[in-house]
């Protein structure tokens, strides 16, 4: 089952997704999603120009040995552009492998370990009342978990904390240029306690109730603020301080019992290594399509279960219909699934990707076609080219840059 | 001073290099080397599609700014490609800012620490006899620091040991496709010492020996290689074992006294920092053009002169001349150098750069031009397209992929 | 560039200061801030009988080899006088710096960062109502942030907590001989909630309150201390233990998560590494005068920055303007700035000192002039001579010397 | 008992010492030693200008609070400067309790605890045949324990390396300017172990032989050195790398058991609370006039005594005999003594000081007049003016400042 051909598709049905399609000598066609948000064509010229060459003529089956192949052997290691290249064609491979045996992915990682796989959807508000109405809209959709931010009082645009997500132009990355928002944490500190407080007082406490910090608090500011959301039992806060420094979390740690999720900007084990085994935080929220694809994070969710961590896979648009796919048979099949992200995506994107997952009673199920059960279609792709879409940065009052 | 214009170069005179050129409404030109040797058209990529029209109209006076906008406000952070690319856009600013004030880069950086920079040269040999011939080319040329390496009998063809460096092919990246090598530890542990023994009997105690590992062995393994060296007194032993495992050198570190260097596949002070924190290495090789810039690796160089590590710049041939005279003006102003790497370009590197730095008794000089002393001719540059060119991998002798 | 003559000149224009000022062959002149509150003369002597005749003939653009001349060369290191005296020289070599360059100095350190720095003011009371229209004033003039203080009942006299800051003769360093005050640590613990209660009361949470212990506590005192004040969420307190003791704030850290802030004692890195490494503060206080300068002061703000902790830098009037306005250029250029003290100079320091630095909107700015951008005037410097003025020392009522 | 006067007097009688004249109002006259080698005046003016005048009517039997008023009501804590000053207070406050106790200050230390005190003189040599009649001239005088050092063949002059201590113009401090040496670790390593087998195959193993690094290595290097000199049972090696970075000793005390010894430049408990807790040292070498006087110093050698660590107080030539004298009487009187430096004082000393402590058969006893038991002649002090001398810096052969 040797490669033939390697190839990517950039386009934009809605946002950027950049697509690989690997092809077989028996005709099998496995797709990877090699989307990194804001940097759509490195990872596309890494793909194509780097990657490719090397694969061809390679024995598909070989998913172990071309992982590291390309990780090993390619000196440069770790890294965003590089990761996800490498998940890319591990997702590809995954796909051609389920064809070529004829079963679901996830049936070759063990199979199911679980009914279907709970996600969590985005609620948003300009303020407390249109939160409440999409918490709602959530909550009589079926799902059993809601990601709640609202706008904070004083601040003009916040990427992430406005916005109602039944717009349907709710998408962060909005410019051709990275638009400039103005960060200050105080206010946002004292307004995110009562907008949880009015969440609760409506809904009660059956529903989970998550959270996204969007990396902008010092450890100390994470700290105040997971206990001062403790009584309203949050099912995690993420990304609460900058991620690079994992031993961050040590801090915020000792002043809360609000758990605490991180990942989605991570690239590979050695990203997390130290917040898993020192149980930093409880929730590993790495992606299949940034994080080396399914072959390398399942090692990183088993790290995880080693030391009572559970996956909390990101889920948000900038990742593929594919991704979201692969993501779902790896969550059916792993003993410590915890939560799964679900954004959606943007129409158009139905006209290009057609999907085998569900979603039913606050669950989705990845179905059970042979391989991912994803398809692309390449010439429709051709209808919505490239367009440069970049995220928001985010200064301070006094222009310094922020994380956010 | 805004930037106006931002463009990617790839050429090959010699071997691939990517060059950046930044130029402001004053008419200035900043040079940066965005080289990733192997990957180069996906750095290319990521300027040209993602950071380059960010730029515009940014103030190139801003360096700082700019760091923090391409990395804070880039969202995925660290990784080479996403660092050579930074780095690329820094010292370009840095060659920008030196011109504007007249003055090298190395006076803005705090002024000459040292007269010149003390640079090691590769000796290469298929033997010994051979090793010997190319370690007395250096010591006659001045230098007070050659590497030794040789080919290890029994190993038919192992990347960066064998070959003499007078060899004007002797170049690692030496194919359009990866070469396989076959590797065996055995054999170079029982090699190494006898050859480095010769190497003190024949030219005694009075110049600095190194020598590279390039990742191969495992942490006990090292530790036996680093005490059988203890004879010799090597100045040190670089990259031991796989890089990205921070906490593997404490093993080596407890069964020698032979000094330790690692840092040339390093990106960002996050991939060193619990090495250095924690003084599990000597010298931090880490190099401008990966991580970061001048404005990255200074906090690397900063941070190791706190715990008493010292630098030792990578300075292999897949650095640009922009590289390695952005390597001297650093070099030159910190308090706690210790070593710079220098290969050398393959002609017809020379019809592309022109160079202000100058060797002479085995320390370089970068030079007093304003900025960083270095030209690049557009017009000559494309004379020597891109070819793909990739380092070899490494396997085992039962087919294993293994570290290089 | 050689350095011909080097000059301490100590006034008393308002309080007392010892200035520095470096003359080179071809002009240049750079000033500098070698005040130590109440230790004047041993820094004047330090410069001028031991410092001074060393640097005659070298060369002034060589400022890092200078320092570790004077630093590693001086055999005794650290501490405030040879710290303070290093300091002055360094921030004396950086002016003459940027004028070689024609720019201001914090286009040297990499450029601006932000738009301008924020400062905070002293607001002082003899009681609650005095202190609210002090708040006021601030709050009038822009200010974001507002240190608040008041007169403690039951305690006679307590530096840094009474008075109000209309007073023009607001001054802690009141009289020839130190005097003494009473401390008694119950009814500040008991006091100091009602205060910062009331400011929040009147003001609201859009302005940033600080609020300094000046050392005063236990690590279990200030715990408790942190705790009571976090409904009013501080932007930190200050100093709240002994500075030697850094583990001590291991004590208090676990039990608040209001803010800390310390470090305008300390003289180098190494009293403050444990303390940052170990993420124990939020704000390091550091002044560029007593920790070595710019070129020492720039290392410990990026230690500070690889553990998330930000700068806070020391301004109150024992710093010269010359001081003052090389943090501002530090503050502009960092990453990590955080909040930079602004408490003024006593007339008639500005018949001695001018300055290009600007007051607007609650933000500084160092102003564009090539260097520093403080001029001294030595012929006016002249009609204020030296005056023996010292800080009181704290007694508990028992007689017992206490930290202050 | 007030003091009634307060008086600094900067002698040159052989080389410069700084010594402080306390008188009471009972007429009881107290010697302090402010001596800081090289930085004389600054000490002086310390004292002079703003120690002096605080002290006049203070109860001179308050050594600990008078103590403290200096340490906590100074502000400015710890540093060379500072602590010499308040060293310089303290001894001679103790000198006067001693008067007016009728006691040698040992007996108010709690008496004699040993015989004597065992005291290493400095053996040096040009070359191996050199050193050997040195340390014969020790041994003969019935030293028991020697320090030796030799030149290192290659480097021109090293300070603390070469010269013969015969030789009377032996002092480092030996220009009005410090002259630069240069230095190589490479040989030095190689050297010395042939050294120290060369003085034990002379005189066996009856006599302690010490050696002093001068801070000079890193602590791999140190490592290194310690475990090559194992074979000959040094009784310490000194000062093997730079004493500001505590925690740099847990890498050498890893590879060796060689005794290590560090702590002249120290001048507070907080420069060596790290070294003693973690046991990384064996022996505590600071100096009563460096280290804030005998109150701080028993205060460290009780710490010290709680971890196993031994005291092992400099005693070089830039400590006057007033602070030789304070050593001996605190080395008699604490539980864990461990060796005392006596490098003697170089002509015409005995002009101006005279002294009761006397040698005999390789132990120092301080004597048993009232106090101290040494006396200062201001008159014949007057012969000698200060005269500028500075310690020789330490320079790379490429020109970096190295530590010395």
């Amino acid at each position: 089952m040797k490669i033939t051909d390697v190839k990517v598709i950039v386009a934009s049905p809605g946002r950027n997704y950049a697509t690989l399609k690997i092809t077989t000598d028996d005709g099998l066609v496995g797709w990877g999603d090699a989307t990194l948000n804001g940097r759509e064509l490195a990872v596309a010229a890494y793909l194509r120009d780097h990657v490719g060459p090397l694969l061809i003529g390679k024995d598909a089956h070989r998913i172990g040995d071309i992982w590291q192949y390309l990780y090993q052997g390619g000196y440069w290691r770790r890294g965003p552009v590089t990761m996800t290249a490498i998940a890319a064609v591990d997702v590809a491979l995954w796909d051609i492998k389920g064809k070529a045996a004829g079963l679901p992915v996830y049936q070759l990682l063990g199979g199911a370990a679980r009914d279907g796989v709970t996600v969590y959807g985005h609620a948003n508000g300009a303020d407390v009342p249109e939160l409440l109405a999409d918490v709602q809209r959530f909550v009589d959709a079926g799902y059993r978990a809601v990601r709640v931010q609202t706008a904070v009082p004083g601040l003009e645009r916040t990427y992430g904390m406005g916005g109602n997500s039944t717009d349907v132009t709710y998408e962060p990355a909005d410019g051709a240029l990275p638009s400039e928002h103005v960060w200050e944490t105080g206010p946002y500190l004292d307004h995110l306690p009562k907008v949880v407080a009015a969440v609760r007082a409506e809904f009660g406490y059956g529903v989970h109730l998550l959270h996204d910090v969007h990396h902008r608090l010092s450890p100390i500011e994470a700290g105040r603020l997971g206990r001062s959301l403790e009584p309203y039992r949050m099912f995690w806060i993420e990304d609460a301080t900058p991620a690079e420094d994992q031993e961050a979390f040590r801090l915020i740690r000792q002043h809360t019992t609000t758990p605490l999720a991180v990942g989605e900007v991570f690239n590979s084990i050695w990203d997390c290594q130290h917040l898993i085994t020192n149980r930093l935080i409880d929730y590993i929220r790495t992606s299949v399509s940034h994080t080396g694809g399914i072959t390398h994070l399942r090692r990183v969710f088993d790290l995880a279960h080693l030391y009572g961590v559970r996956s909390g896979s990101h889920g948000a648009g900038d990742l593929s219909p594919i991704s979201f796919a692969a993501a779902l048979h790896l969550d059916l099949a792993i003993p410590n699934f915890g939560m799964q992200e679900y954004m959606g995506h943007l129409p158009p994107w139905d006209e290009v990707f057609s999907v085998g997952y569900e979603f039913a009673d606050g669950l989705f199920h990845p179905g059970d076609a042979a391989g991912l059960g994803v398809d692309f279609d390449e010439a429709a792709a051709e209808r919505f080219p490239y367009e440069p879409r970049y995220l928001p940065v985010n200064r301070l009052r006094d222009g310094s840059m922020h994380d956010w």
